[in-house]
């Protein structure tokens, strides 16, 4: 299992010193090698134990990445892109060593077209200094995954989170990326319109493809125009399955939520704990409802009514805006929260994804589960999609509890794999998931294959990633 | 220009014969060689001349499709995918000869889950058919391209039409389709669940890949509920400047309208005659509010701000439902419409799609060089989208008249791609648009070359489309 430290990978030792060399003395204290900033860019969100890279590139243009690109390439040796670092399954390790290329200098904002609703950005940008920028634009830029993670990481990772319920995720929202190959080429996946039926659909490609195909250098995004109206609050339900079939009826009667977001007990807990609220400590429906004025309470008023049929309630609403950012903010933090139930503890953050019909079925065999397993994890989940967290706090230094945790972990996946589902809804595979894409896409798992080959052929381009080595 | 007679591209004779014994003594009479049958396949709704293949297989069952391919396959024979017939760009067409597979045998629907608002069916099912089986099921596939298209053809060339504004393309609405790869391979491209981020995004890549890569045997499709409320009507503007700018300013706002559709002056003249109707023969939107009543009453009320801000009106509301159908099949007849204009010639269908902030300017600039030209090509689009399309009404026994349509068509194109716009919104590249895909995508088009390379190193799917000999 991933979660165990790998045996390190071959390491092109004199490919890596000869593209250090070449890079120092091209873009002199942009490359770093010292300990601090090469331990920073391996040591993420993620359990994994970190595997730092040899050298951390900060580029500032495309053209600079371009360059450097071609110095890694002509010695093979692996390039790392790095965002915000708030991946969760190992992305940003570097298991053959490498060269990070961190590209937070790279954050600029190029242009805002307002009458077609979008933006490209470089990819540095985080979501919040893209949403800050926009501010008086009447626009905003819905992908949230919670983290503020950087908009060529999220594209990278598929990232979706709170809203994508009503906005959908980055799949959806990318309307075109620029990406230098390992070849060094520049490639443009697509033009600005809104659609285009020419050719393969390269910008979905390179969406989810973590950094294995190609180093981002900007993105273009959809953007929406900020509702006139939103309303939220939180909602208790007496189970798990009450609260999971409300998301069902919700969802089926087209009611255009904007979030829905479930945390189970323990959770409530946590957050009670930690952003200090009081709410009921059973599990609850975190809403948003956006739209018109009367849009907006004509949806609240409907999903009274499917809530009372599953003997949900009482409704709190966080009417004003500020109350509506505090609850926000609460379940923001239910990663930090989570340390409450357990101080000292490390998070294992994992996530699967299920048909929603099959989403009661799978949380409450997995609360029977972690209970019986006698592991300390709280449940979240984008559950309009069919998605949820869960966090396990572990003592990283008892082998025992960490092989307790795998086996959870194992089972989840197989779980919701059994229940049509996938092993990660918004994560990535990285390094932690490699184990169950046999079994999720079979024979797919040869195609893609094909392509990292045909596109990456000495596999230079984030290593031992989706399609490393511990994969089957 | 693809609208002349290619020279035929080199036949592979002797493995054609070997695979057509083989397949006919396999199959029977579900392996089709006669005249008719093999020209009706490659007679489609293209302006493109015909290129029949060799014979027609019609497979009942995916395991049949895997055997057939694996035939072709080993004597290294083309396989053309056939759905409706309905698509535009010589998709069908069999430049080296080869085997047409026709998927209309396969139509079932194989499952719908009404919990998680999908279904899964095999390729042939049209979309009349398959809105028709879920008729009782308070769901409906919205994907409405005009023609009653299969399903498989749908996905194969990432179709979209008049309501894509509201629910997405293909593009969006496949979750995951199963197919049969050039070794003979069956690969479903991702589980049931509305998201994941597990792995390269194989759907995506298959939809919109006009049957180059594999043989679609199903497709897993989001469903939507039909809306408590519909309501719609025609809407004339003085100009179609007039009309696209109130278009611009429905989108900004934020209507979430379900049908936004221009049809010209001289399309309205051919809907009035065709169709029987007696609309102002000037720019008209076609429009149509899915909601609850409140919700639809509240979208059709700011629409009318909207409309009376650029002089638009007065609004014709179909009200009843059988007005609306009156409607949108005249709007959906547009194709045979365009033939009252004049009658006796053919219809080169072309579409571009661009940013909707560059629409008016685009459209305008069309209708002008029409009128430069002498042809007689009225317009309509998808609006929403930054999509319209151009029927020229050709005869195509004038060499004269084909060549200043040819260059006509090819001005729209570089007009498109000079506003950052796309050759093909929603037709797809088949033999016809690929001299555009270089202009378009640059680069792209070498990763797209790989990956077909990668995938299907004989070229026995549907060769000479997409990335065919004609693109350079």
């Amino acid at each position: 299992m991933a979660i165990a430290a790998k045996a390190e990978a071959e390491r092109n030792e004199k490919g890596i010193a000869t593209a250090i060399e070449r890079l120092a003395s091209r873009f002199g204290d942009r490359l770093q090698t010292g300990h601090a900033q090469r331990e920073q860019h391996g040591h993420t969100t993620t359990y994994i134990p970190t595997q730092a890279p040899d050298a951390v590139f900060f580029p500032e243009t495309q053209e600079e990445v371009q360059e450097a690109v071609r110095i890694c390439a002509e010695n093979q040796v692996p390039i790392i892109p790095f965002g915000a670092g708030s991946s969760l399954e190992g992305h940003v390790n570097a298991p053959q060593g490498g060269v990070c290329f961190d590209m937070s200098h790279m954050n600029r904002v190029l242009s805002v077209n307002q009458e077609d609703l979008d933006c490209t950005v470089e990819p540095g940008i985080t979501r919040e200094e893209l949403n800050h920028y926009l501010r008086d634009s009447g626009l905003f830029f819905p992908i949230d995954p919670g983290a503020n993670a950087s908009i060529g990481g999220m594209a990278s990772t598929r990232a979706s989170g709170t809203n994508a319920v009503r906005y959908g995720t980055m799949r959806e929202n990318v309307l075109s990326l620029t990406a230098v190959m390992p070849d060094g080429r520049l490639v443009t996946t697509a033009r600005r319109a809104r659609k285009s039926s020419a050719g393969y659909d390269l910008t979905r490609l390179l969406v989810g493809s973590e950094g294995t195909l190609g180093v981002i250098t900007s993105v273009t995004l959809r953007l929406h125009g900020i509702p006139q109206a939103i309303s939220g609050g939180v909602c208790p339900f007496p189970t798990v399955e009450a609260a999971c079939n409300a998301v069902i009826m919700t969802i089926q009667m087209g009611i255009p939520i904007a979030r829905i977001e479930l945390v189970n007990a323990l959770g409530m807990r946590a957050i009670n704990t930690y952003s200090k609220f009081d709410y009921p400590e059973s599990p609850c429906l975190f809403l948003e409802f956006h739209g018109t004025e009367s849009g907006v309470a004509e949806q609240a008023e409907t999903f009274g009514e499917v809530a009372e049929e599953f003997s949900g309630g009482p409704f709190s609403w966080a009417r004003a805006a500020e109350e509506r950012q505090k609850l926000w903010k609460a379940r923001h933090d239910f990663y930090w929260a989570g340390f409450t139930l357990r101080p000292g503890t490390k998070a294992l953050a994992t996530d699967v994804c299920v048909p929603i019909s099959r989403l009661a079925e799978c949380i409450i065999e997995t609360e029977a589960d972690i209970e019986e397993s006698g592991l300390v994890a709280p449940i979240v989940g984008h559950v309009g999609d069919g998605n949820f967290h869960v966090t396990v706090l572990m003592d990283m230094e008892d082998p025992e509890e960490i092989a307790r945790a795998e086996a959870f972990v194992s089972g989840l996946n197989k779980r919701a794999l059994s229940m049509e589902g996938t092993c990660t809804g918004e994560h990535g595979i990285g390094q932690g998931k490699m184990r169950y894409l046999r079994e999720e896409h079979g024979d797919g798992v040869d195609l893609m294959r094909s392509i990292k080959q045909a596109l990456d052929p000495f596999n230079i381009m984030n290593p031992g990633k989706i399609l490393g080595p511990a994969l089957d």
